[in-house]
């Protein structure tokens, strides 16, 4: 809540201890890192089993894709990933896949950071023409939040809204929200039924951590979110084919797709391949992972450019130090500093941001300065998705999350 | 699987204790019992917490439905029960309730046994008429049982068309199988969702006795079981009423809907009442209930008049004594021979039952005759019903099974 733009002498000192922080927490509930640069990835990598997405892997993924990846990757902010090259060795046997993202409706107005695996699919999507699904799981937030079945999906759809709004291809993308979609379609019910039948409640504790005083939604619920990674759960869409999948998505929902990948096998599916992004920071600092329900924790959707200059001038983060003089003589951290971290995911331009980065070091660029770049950097952002939101009428938003064939050829007839 | 008509010392030994057996089991997939007469009752009143169906209930039953008791709850069949008192008082003070039962297909033929709780579901339907909603638990039976969501899905179709043959009203009967109708009512799911809500791990740990190692599909079914009790998970024949239900069950199943009883205030329903039915002994004797999945425990629906015939002479286990001389001496025992239970269930005729136990008591009668007139009262039911269920065409099925309004009129609109 107070003005943090002077770093005090403690958060300073964490750049120097070169060791990495012991505390790091990333479950799908709660991300939170004892230091300033926020969590430790490659302690993260090892801890989960996953790879670093390489520069040979960057390069590969461009020959593929024939073209520049996206600067989200590129910058290594997707940095992590399981089973991409074998991904992209299928794409290259001329075999299909499809994408799955999602997204947990917990308040109406979704924050930046929301959009950043989004962007991200839309860039895959677009890439390799596949067909592409994005969960809401109104249902998980019903479970673990304070909301009734009617506020999650309501905020759903209007999520939806938000997500249409980056720019979808309505041939090639199907939204759906789980407490919807269950009443549409039937495959759905049936694979979580089959995917419950292989996880014991031994595993599921292993995995989130769940205990006995849980609710038992919350230990089903795995379930739901694994499904849609494989592709029968969709048949209007992929018939009875069994497709690999690739899933986008920040790195705390990795443990719903280890749980997936150890299940896909005994389906007689191909384990889902992922691409992890790092955490967004909040405008407090990389502590901590934004939260839709503190308003000054991020910039919203719904922001004006006023909302939008007063939060990142407040409470943005700064790397600078704490005199004109010292900021002159050090100059600024880039690492821990807010203003530069939101430019790193927003500002397209890789030579003008390395021009900033080096200025910034040197002191030449102040506090006060970078934050206004990133403010003029993010207001259009904000400002063009709020005119395209706008446009994302109920029917549209119907068009979406109807259950219908996509531009998919479906390689056998379909079945019941 | 030996021939059984000759009771051992060891099984008549067991009379003559007057000690309850101490470790009857009985829970939704194990019953077991000690003694030859099967469960004790009384026993499982007290520990269950229910209430005994006495003369006074079954004198008020009458009076408000207008006319006598189905025989199986007049010779106590249907022994306990939860709030139908409180039902009772409602339906005179004008009030709509419905009717709710269900089974768990886990074979492509029902036993005789399986019809009791649909006999009785029927004749509530009639003297009080009511909608009824008729549940097919093929998730459960995929998640308990070596079966696939294919296999359980074509029993539960199999299994509905011998429920139908039992002539309920198409007009006021909606029959659904979860794994099918999941997928085409929204209402189902929400409702899971929000009683998995309100049910905790240690919950359904002490109910149902699940452990760690169980699969997560296990833990979150009775949700499934117990969501047909709220008439909003079915929007097209209740709208948004919430109306009170009676629950006609074997008593196995208490423990789902005591915990639908625990979570119905908290979800503003009131609570289901139930009417519980003792166990149908197999043929081997009262110390298990019958298995869909062992031939020669029970009479099936599927079976020959040569079949019932046989099974009866070979597997019946007998109440009646070792040799002629010590039989019209002492007599048979009535309450352990399966013959004389077999008619206690299907005889219709009071007085031609009460000279059946008397005579068969004294001696007078034989095992073999008691035996025939059992062969001879079942016989024709059996062949009576494979008759009506080949009338049974897919299209009446179909007809049972769409979502659809039936004979009630909300009181409100219907809500989305």
């Amino acid at each position: 809540m107070g003005d943090q733009q002077e770093p005090s002498v403690e958060k300073l000192s964490v750049e120097d201890s070169n060791g990495a922080p012991e505390d790091d927490v990333v479950d799908p509930w709660t991300v939170t890192s004892t230091s300033d640069s926020g969590v430790d990835y490659d302690k993260l990598i090892k801890r989960f089993g996953s790879s670093r997405i390489d520069d040979a892997l960057v390069e590969r993924l461009e020959k593929v894709a024939g073209k520049p990846v996206h600067p989200l990757i590129r910058r290594g902010i997707f940095f992590s990933h399981r089973d991409l090259h074998t991904l992209l060795n299928m794409v290259e046997a001329g075999k299909k896949f499809y994408l799955y993202t999602g997204r947990g409706p917990s308040s109406d107005s979704m924050h930046l950071g929301h959009l950043v695996p989004f962007i991200v699919t839309k860039w895959l999507q677009e890439a390799f023409d596949v067909p592409l699904v994005i969960q809401l799981t109104d249902d998980e937030k019903t479970l673990w939040k304070d909301l009734t079945v009617e506020q999650s999906m309501k905020m759903a759809r209007e999520n939806a809204k938000d997500i249409i709004a980056i720019g979808f291809d309505v041939n090639k993308t199907f939204i759906f929200a789980n407490l919807d979609y269950m009443g549409r379609c039937a495959a759905f019910y049936q694979n979580i039924i089959r995917i419950q039948k292989c996880v014991t409640f031994n595993q599921v504790k292993g995995i989130f951590g769940f205990g006995d005083s849980d609710v038992i939604g919350k230990i089903g619920f795995p379930a739901a979110q694994a499904a849609p990674a494989f592709s029968t759960t969709f048949p209007f869409i992929f018939g009875s084919d069994k497709l690999p999948v690739l899933i986008p998505c920040a790195i705390d929902q990795d443990p719903y797709f280890r749980m997936t990948r150890d299940v896909s096998p005994r389906l007689g599916f191909p384990k889902p391949a992922l691409i992890h992004s790092s955490f967004f920071p909040a405008l407090q600092g990389a502590k901590t992972k934004m939260s839709a329900s503190d308003a000054n924790s991020a910039v919203f959707l719904t922001d004006t450019p006023k909302q939008i200059k007063n939060k990142i001038n407040k409470h943005a983060f700064s790397g600078g130090k704490p005199t004109l003089e010292e900021h002159r003589q050090f100059g600024g951290n880039t690492e821990i500093d807010v203003s530069f971290q939101l430019l790193r995911f927003f500002l397209e331009d890789d030579e003008e941001l390395e021009k900033i980065r080096v200025s910034y070091s040197k002191g030449e660029l102040l506090s006060g300065e970078i934050k206004k770049i990133a403010i003029e950097t993010l207001q259009p952002i904000v400002a063009d998705h709020q005119v395209k939101r706008k446009d994302v009428t109920d029917e549209i938003l119907e068009q979406f999350m109807t259950p219908r064939k996509l531009n998919y050829e479906c390689s056998v007839k379909k079945g019941k």
